[in-house]
């Protein structure tokens, strides 16, 4: 038990593996927006000479952590949710001091982390995901005999986590990219986010615990303190790390790529980054209930303060009556919400900025700004609107407004319509807004929109983030930078894993999935043929 | 049929979708390696004008290939191996006098080519390649109904693929990157490879032909000649080229890769790039059968003058009789090989500035070098022998010398065996021969080979990829850019697509492959459940 924080007080340290760490001078504080001061614990960034450790940890750890057993696995995953739980109303009450957020989310939240924990955990105890495919030998086959070659799933290495300032539960420390990558087999280390490091540091004391009880090995698992950008750029550097994980902003997101690519060895990085989730509204939609799909949207575009990355930033339609009539019932609605706290002073001020920067460009006018008095740190929600020509030749339009803000374009026609879809970067959701009997009829803009987007809606909104296998978290560029994974539900873990093949190898060494037995009773396809049988 | 060429005859032009054209000024001729001449062909390079058409029509194509059946799309891949095949021998003396290999490897490699394409029109045919799942939706779960998301692979876009030399027909035009773009809906552009120019435009007149019977769009394919590398850079650097398939040399390969990453929207670039495909003899292996060992070696080492890249290029051995008596049988046997001739002058002189370097450096001994009389354009095969501690403090002898040539290290004891291992780059194929009873008590060794390949091989030879699902051909950087897909097999489909999900999207507008019906009849995962069923 050396070194093991027997307390679940935040000291403010590093987990360099299993022992906490603060060797450097730099320190900082997170914030409370609701209270408009910083919070009291002082956390100590991580030194390049702890970075170095924490790497050369994780590549011993992996020697073990990459063979260890799917069971084994399992129980360290399912001990992290249980000690997250643990940490009850300690946890709660630190997220809801660094963010704002409300109780109710940061319990939902967790509910989300703990869920995706132990999904994971059924995936590896159950044991077919690593795809195990067999094609047995032949030696008398001519002209050469045909060797026996077996493939599966195995992991990469190191990973390190870059955590999300909107979701400090799930989208971070224990969220969905740690809980994949320890699924794998693969270490993680958490570069944790500057504006959530106690809510962190908590987790980490959770994930670490789960270790320890689970005898995993030193390493496994690094939590790293840092208020700038240094921390990650090294962290991305280091030869060690083998894949990154990340969830923010384009900028941000985009640097770490750049890194990643050009080491000596380039590595995979997986960013979800920003997103203006363009929603499409047929005509007979508007003509039909036009006031009913404002008031809903009025509410997708505040949730949360509209600090979603499915937030639905642009809404197009064709100029008519029934458009006309969405934006004033939107505009109207939106004005009645009652303004909430963004998660941070700084984030409230890039709302401001790109909300101004829009707004500053030719052709778009604002329909609804909140005007009441606002308490410190809450966002005015905003509606704008621009023609469809302006929108087209002017791409600074596309910015995405971090916040309660929507910009809806009036189009002149469908052919507009389906040209700016056309146009549009990559997106994580494209939903369209439609009559039953009008959508076979818009195939060119439902095509259009599909090329564009990791996930399409039919009538809904693109908020809310369904964990389950079939979703799709992610899309082409800049939703994400490889569009062909997702950051959430179970197929996630293919991020942090490579096939790997062995030829005429011995039964009785080939890791369990393999073996001619069948040990495991996995899924696995043999000369073809889908089987849990044995060979 | 306009614009289609009805003759077999080589014309030197590019393939611009259905047309055949040569707009540009920059001509270039191949070259034949046992006659020492250039063949007659003479090609047009593709101009940049030519180039934009090319990725225009692919992106327009798209439109529609994208979404095509599986069946139509099985169709064309079998015409492509039906047109192939028609070609005869024609092909088989193009191919012979563009790389002076053999006709009965040229043959071989024709049947691969087929095989592969008839392996993804049986894949595409039966369809569950798409990994469709389904999540059924229930409007009663509290606090929030649960949407129907339904998820499935789709392409990607426009595919770019550079052949390789040592293959012009598995690894080129219609080889397995662009059987597996095509397979996946994927528009595909070569950029044919300047060694096999003409064996491309054949290939590439079999594609076409097979496009234009099958009905496929304008633009599905295009073949771009050119003598050097600035036509593959204009192709990477068009936004509409979605992906990127290379196989050659490290050096090519990075700066494709590096190219795609500094994109406004960077791509996918999957390159299979250079290995030396480490061979460990374990010391029982080397006591008790040293000498057949060497001269199965002897032939592996000069198999198609050691062009392929899979070739062993590293023997490692702890210092031993058995290993002195492996090292002196290895260098008798190879010397009794008749050289045979490379692909291209180029090549050979490649062949021997390597060589040079590697023999020059510090601790190097030349164990066996040719020295009978060479034919034009013939390699001497040659083998090394050097220190295990000056390995492991010189990276100049990691360096891949493509031919038939391979360094033997000796080392001290197995300690420095397994930091050589460690230590190496990523490779495609790593080879442990072992007496049975041995591989068990070199855990180390075997765990520490692992994690730098993609394929492992028990007492056999690196060489001869056998094409089937359980094959990786890939592994960690620089063996290839990706380490998480293979370059052969129907898995290396996954390289060209991405998961799509549909959200609460009305049945009937539903593809195929994710209806209520399973009108495919397909198996997919319905609620955790892998059924071929019906909802």
């Amino acid at each position: 038990m050396q070194g093991l924080a027997r307390t679940n007080m935040v000291t403010g340290k590093n987990y360099i593996g299993n022992q906490l760490s603060a060797k450097g001078n730099k320190t900082f504080q997170t914030f409370n927006p609701v209270l408009n001061k910083e919070n009291s614990p002082v956390f100590t960034e991580a030194t390049s000479e702890e970075i170095e450790e924490a790497v050369h940890l994780a590549s011993e750890a992996f020697k073990e952590f990459g063979q260890i057993s799917g069971d084994k696995k399992a129980a360290f995953l399912d001990a992290i949710a249980d000690e997250i739980l643990a940490l009850d109303d300690l946890l709660v009450q630190m997220y809801c001091s660094e963010t704002g957020l409300p109780e109710g989310r940061a319990k939902g939240e967790r509910g989300r982390t703990v869920g995706q924990l132990r999904s994971f955990a059924v995936l590896v105890k159950e044991g077919s995901w690593v795809a195990a495919t067999i094609d047995t030998g032949d030696a008398n086959r001519e002209p050469q005999p045909k060797p026996d070659l077996r493939k599966l799933n195995v992991p990469l290495g190191p990973v390190v986590v870059f955590g999300a300032s909107n979701f400090p539960l799930a989208y971070s420390t224990a969220g969905g990219d740690t809980a994949a990558a320890l699924a794998a087999g693969c270490p993680v280390i958490v570069k944790s986010h500057p504006m959530h490091t106690g809510t962190g540091e908590l987790v980490a004391s959770a994930i670490h615990k789960a270790a320890l009880k689970t005898n995993m090995p030193n390493g496994v698992f690094s939590n790293l303190n840092s208020s700038g950008i240094e921390v990650g750029q090294i962290l991305v550097s280091t030869a060690g790390v083998k894949a990154v994980g990340f969830t923010g902003s384009i900028k941000g997101g985009r640097a770490l790529y750049d890194l990643a690519a050009k080491r000596e060895e380039p590595i995979p990085v997986f960013a979800e980054m920003g997103s203006i989730n363009p929603v499409i509204l047929l005509p007979k939609a508007l003509e039909n209930r036009a006031e009913s799909i404002a008031k809903t949207y009025a509410g997708s575009i505040t949730l949360a303060t509209g600090q979603f990355c499915t937030n639905p930033g642009l809404i197009l339609g064709i100029k008519s009556d029934g458009l006309t009539s969405f934006i004033d019932t939107l505009s109207n609605e939106i004005v009645t919400v009652n303004p909430t706290v963004m998660l941070h002073p700084n984030i409230k001020e890039g709302y401001l900025k790109n909300k101004e920067k829009v707004v500053s460009q030719g052709g778009v006018s604002v329909t609804a700004n909140y005007s009441g008095v606002l308490q410190d740190n809450c966002a005015e929600q905003a509606i704008v609107s621009v023609k469809g020509e302006d929108f087209l030749k002017n791409t600074m339009l596309h910015l995405e407004v971090f916040g309660p803000f929507s910009m809806v374009v009036q189009c002149e026609d469908e052919k507009q319509l389906a040209a700016i879809i056309s146009n549009l970067e990559g997106q994580l959701t494209g939903t369209i807004i439609a009559d039953n009997t009008e959508l076979e009829a818009h195939g060119n803009i439902v095509g259009a929109l599909q090329n564009r987007v990791g996930r399409i809606i039919f009538n809904g909104v693109p908020t809310g983030v369904e964990v389950c296998e079939s979703m799709v978290h992610g899309g082409p560029y800049p939703a994400s930078t490889d569009s062909r994974f997702t950051a959430v539900g179970v197929g996630s873990i293919k991020r942090w894993v490579r096939p790997f093949s062995y030829q005429d190898w011995p039964n009785s060494l080939l890791p369990d999935a393999l073996k001619n037995e069948n040990p495991l009773g996995i899924y696995r396809t043999v000369d073809g043929n889908n089987s849990k049988g044995k060979i």
